[in-house]
């Protein structure tokens, strides 16, 4: 039977959703059959009826509906068993669900070098939701949340240090492979380079280098959807 | 044939290395037989003629002399794999390097908390030694590096969070049982613990209960060595 996920949708087609691609890259990389519901940010009413909670991406297997990306990738690990690995053993799956946790520091240091250009990614209808929600989030507007772009660079890349450092030693962060591990940490560079016409990482670093590779894998899977829209306007 | 193994000694038998800590968790996890031998700070040049390099701990098997606690530990589980692993499948040992690197900047933001009370510490005559190369490395005293205790404390709170969360969800960074991960980790909370008189970790928090679990493996090994010295004078 063929899996339904509900993922983000931005922008004239746009994949605006981190969490969302994460379980992309999962479900090709289990090889399994998808069909893919776009989901608007204002469509929580939608979202909260089929899993009770207000976010995507949810999966829906039959009568189970899963949400949250991480508790997706461990039950995709457990109901398919059979095709290719996401974690390993069960010391793998411990130590990746770290790497979980630590991309989302990731991803709130990277707020202050995209929300301000995010916005132009979403939908004309879901741009006044997103603003409002992460301006009252933050106590400020969003270009001004996002105005010191030198200093939320050099905060970036010191978290990414461990990172670079790795990506020196290996090929992947599973090491000679992907696995979930990329694709969670694959996923924030990749909200990074859909969300924003500014490049966050160093080119010829270690972890450029990693990112081509991660872009490159299921025959390009990451450049399937529209890239930054750079001929924004106001709705 | 016993291991011998080149480990930090501090004032009055005092463990203060975090790398040495972790090796030897590691080599107790495995269950083998070594011979101790503490090296003093100033003791690079015994260090460098042994292993090329001035860092210890060294690892020695016959005649192969293995330096960094990272290829301490690799070298360990590659030689005695029929002993409890360190780590795990191929994935595992790849996601704990990005641990060990992250380890790192959690030992970074720790010296500001640390180095004012780690000098005392050390054998009186490593203490000059310690102070000028440290100072010379921050541009600033210890007393002064080490000033601003709450603005530090808390930006080593903000770098803990993923592993409070994680915590709160699993009894060990590896899951069930502690490995590797477990034994690098908690040696930055070792080398916290007994290197100065304030508590960087919480109270009853996952990280905190986490902390006294590790503390009780092996028969009560992190207490093996004196605690901090709170008696101490001037030399």
């Amino acid at each position: 039977m063929t899996l339904v996920m509900y993922e983000r949708v931005g922008f004239e087609h746009r994949r605006p959703s981190p969490f969302s691609w994460r379980i992309r890259y999962a479900l090709t990389h289990k090889g399994l059959e998808v069909e893919y519901r776009p989901t608007r940010f204002a469509d929580v009413e939608t979202i909260k009826r089929l899993s009770g909670q207000p976010f995507v991406p949810i999966l829906v297997d039959g009568a189970t509906v899963v949400h949250d990306s991480w508790r997706i990738a461990t039950y995709l690990e457990d109901r398919f068993p059979e095709r290719p690995a996401l974690f390993g053993d069960e010391a793998t799956r411990a130590g990746t669900r770290f790497l979980n946790l630590w991309a989302d520091t990731l991803l709130v240091t990277l707020r202050r070098l995209m929300y301000a250009d995010f916005v132009w990614c979403l939908t004309p209808e879901d741009r006044a939701y997103f603003r409002v929600s992460r301006e009252q989030e933050l106590g400020q507007t969003l270009e001004a949340a996002c105005a010191d772009r030198p200093k939320w660079q050099a905060r970036f890349d010191t978290v990414c240090r461990p990172l670079e450092r790795l990506l020196a030693e290996q090929e992947f962060l599973a090491g000679g492979h992907p696995r979930y591990s990329d694709y969670i940490v694959f996923s924030v560079f990749q909200w990074a380079r859909l969300g924003s016409p500014h490049d966050v990482v160093k080119p010829d670093t270690a972890l450029d280098r990693w990112r081509s590779r991660m872009i490159a894998l299921f025959d390009g899977l990451a450049d399937k959807f529209p890239p930054y829209p750079t001929d924004r306007l106001e709705p």
